[in-house]
């Protein structure tokens, strides 16, 4: 049987990867910490076309057929896995997100997740998660990261062996809440695939990477605690700190919104002035995750749906790693 | 006669200065280059109490009488000058801003830069205005360049006498607009001058600390060279640059509201949609400053007038040094 479908989370990274040290292998500038997302995930099947039939790679995502251009990124990676398994076959792929595109959840991460576990099962290639991570990371540096469930970690490494993720933690461990505040329904005009490129260019560079080892360490320390008033003010230093990057590079990059102010300004009124313990964290993107206790996680709801530039909001808890379903897309 | 009065003009940064270096004596950590005012001033009359009957000194702000708390700083800068006079009198000053307070434009620059001018010439010290200059700088540092008009440089210096504004050119040599973009009236909770210990909290401060005498270098020659096209891109990166530092401070300085992005954004898709040759910069608060050739003010205001955050657009010319004026506010 060559067809395999996986269903794989994104991920949330509370420290995040920003910047190459290489860009054939995306092997980053420093480790990174996410969490795994149970409720925003994409499910994906491969089929691989053993008659030859196929002259390119088929891709389907939210069922709508994709161009060549569009397409581009699946085949590159699909033609790692092809050189894994010594095969010429094209495939035939599915994919469907349980979440809007551009709503500041990393489709990237779930996605290429997904391909990767379910293009190898479909080919027969037995691979650990370690070695899937690599293999994901290869196509989209954050889906290394969402080959595990729960708390992970990925190690820049210098090599394409070594920078992989591992585990910290399991879903089970702290129950966290993850609220995506979506702003605007507009796609980002450049792909982070190209901002990391630029990461470089920013005179900010070097004080992030500089201190990024003393922030995941708080992280490391903050999650084994179960300490939300120890993650939260790291998580937002480090994403201040990533978009500082951002909008310091050349040309420079200014994913922010005016909704996305609105809501930095609410969580920091509603902490400071009312005890709420919810911190935020901003991908590269206009909309804006809001990390609490499950506990709090109702009125941080209640709250952040009342602001005017706050078109929807999608919880999540953190989640399993990738799972190989029975049913098939195709 | 021991009164005078004296109009400064405001002075918006093209690189700004953020961080001291000496707190006590207000050294900055860097040099920083501002535009003169002439169409946002603060006018002042000191008159010395030569009687010995005033015991406090009295400070009287657009017509309103301020607490002793707010007089602190008024009142620290004059004790400076009665040490240089050797007297112990107490002063009458009364201030007039010609814009309104917290528009984004520095009342510090103009009110210290009026106030050390007209308490010296009412006092009879004979002083030249470099002199002048490290004086007003002690009470604020960017009162320090609003000693001269045109295009200035504060040069930081290492020590009261040379950590001194120079003139780089006069206001006739470029004909540029600051068109400044209020949309909001609430007054900022921390003082830019609180703002400046914070600076060495940021990790991101030594990357601008060490790039800014390049992009010194790019304004001084986009001056000497008119060149809206050269300032602008610098004037840019060195305002984000320091939102950055203040963003990344503990505590973080967000400084931003919505509206300031709805402009940022605006400005971005006005030049390079429509080719207007327009910038912004931001001092620290949530207002922001639109930087161009006086041919396209009228276009940028039609613009700014029209987005939905903006409250009111206050324009002005370069400008003056500091006049002394023949009629007083007493």
């Amino acid at each position: 049987m060559s067809i395999a479908t996986v269903r794989a989370g994104s991920n949330i990274a509370f420290i995040k990867y920003w910047g190459v040290a290489d860009e054939t292998l995306n092997i980053p500038l420093s480790n990174s910490i996410s969490m795994t997302l149970a409720d925003a995930h994409t499910t994906t099947t491969v089929a691989w076309d053993e008659t030859g039939a196929l002259q390119t790679d088929i891709f389907v995502l939210d069922g709508v057929a994709q161009s060549p251009a569009r397409s581009q990124r699946l085949t590159r990676h699909l033609d790692i896995l092809r050189g894994l398994a010594g095969v010429m076959w094209r495939a035939w792929v599915t994919s469907r997100n349980n979440f809007p595109t551009a709503s500041g959840i990393a489709s990237s991460a779930s996605g290429f997740a997904a391909l990767t576990v379910a293009g190898c099962a479909a080919l027969g290639l037995e691979m650990d998660p370690t070695r899937l991570s690599a293999l994901a990371r290869r196509s989209s540096g954050s889906a290394s990261r969402s080959l595990f469930g729960g708390f992970v970690e990925w190690e820049k490494g210098s090599s394409d062996a070594d920078s992989v993720a591992v585990p910290l933690y399991g879903p089970e461990h702290w129950d966290l809440r993850d609220l995506v505040a979506v702003v605007s329904g507009e796609e980002k005009k450049l792909s982070s695939a190209g901002g990391h490129l630029l990461a470089k260019s920013s005179p900010l560079l070097n004080g992030r990477i500089t201190h990024v080892g003393g922030w995941l360490e708080e992280v490391r320390g903050a999650i084994a605690g179960r300490d939300i008033h120890r993650l939260g003010p790291v998580i937002e230093l480090d994403a201040l700190a990533m978009h500082s990057v951002m909008m310091t590079s050349s040309p420079s990059l200014l994913y922010w919104q005016p909704g996305t102010l609105e809501i930095l300004q609410a969580v920091r009124r509603w902490r400071q002035g009312d005890g709420l313990a919810v911190y935020f964290t901003i991908d590269a993107g206009p909309n804006v995750h809001l990390i609490c206790a499950a506990e709090s996680a109702p009125e941080v709801e209640t709250r952040l749906s009342a602001l005017r530039s706050v078109e929807r909001v999608i919880i999540s808890r953190p989640g399993p790693g990738p799972q190989l379903l029975d049913e098939h897309l195709i």
